[in-house]
């Protein structure tokens, strides 16, 4: 996700899923268990990500649509090791990756406390081509930015 | 550090230095830099240390003598992807080891902006045996948990 070593940044934006798209579950789909280390108001957070094998932790800092983003890849040891720091600030839900227009809007369902809650995600290389995209007609409101849809507040 | 798998915790006593120990070059030493993911005033820490050739990312939760900590040993292209997002955040120390009374007084010599300040911790498996530590009097006043000497304070 990250694109430049200077300032990695995530360039996203995220919306509410009106409709499922036909075939969900005949898409790539990995199961994501995350908690934070640290996750405060102003968008400064230290997240760790099950995501099937493969385990991450991830810096970010700001809030809207662009942020700073430095992601390691830990191994599971590294990952056991910190993961009961983040009791009570977890979150689990399974990703779906749908190609749409030469991207990817990555759909996320929550489980757990969360269940019936669906967010789409969609990253870009660039502020521009953020701004530019037009979602599927399936994609309901932008809520890029709304502290309510955060991955931070809905694992508090 | 850890010695509790459960709920490892980091136990230990900070002071100031009176008087360096005689020969203190003679023993074990180690040039240190460290920076901060996070660290606020609550004591909610992630740093990230370089100790020689060893690399480590510590999570640490509290205040004052007893403190949750978690520590993982990361490879050098961990910490390379993490440490720039330190920046402004850091601080450089040598550290000397100096056994006494069957522990280890780490003696740390601070650098850069903080040139002349040294001061010294103990750590203990227990908090009775912290609380039992008779320092040597080349030790001057106990410091533990005085912000004005906290790692995190120095590094802003």
């Amino acid at each position: 996700m990250s694109r430049n070593e200077e300032a990695p940044l995530e360039i996203e934006r995220k919306f509410l899923v009106r409709k499922l798209p036909d075939g969900l579950t005949s898409y790539p789909a990995s199961d994501i268990a995350q908690g934070y280390l640290v996750s405060l108001e102003d968008g400064l957070q230290v997240r760790l990500r099950k995501s099937g094998e493969r385990y991450l932790l991830t810096y970010k800092r700001g809030t809207g649509n662009v942020r700073e983003e430095r992601e390691v890849e830990l191994t599971a040891e590294q990952f056991d090791a910190l993961w009961p720091a983040t009791e009570g600030k977890r979150l689990a839900k399974t990703r779906y990756e749908i190609p749409f227009g030469g991207r990817v809007v990555e759909i996320d369902v929550y489980h757990e406390k969360h269940e019936g809650l669906v967010v789409a995600e969609v990253e870009f290389d660039a502020e521009e081509a953020a701004k530019d995209f037009q979602p599927p007609d399936w994609l309901g409101a932008d809520v890029t930015g709304d502290p309510r849809y955060s991955n931070q507040l809905l694992a508090s």
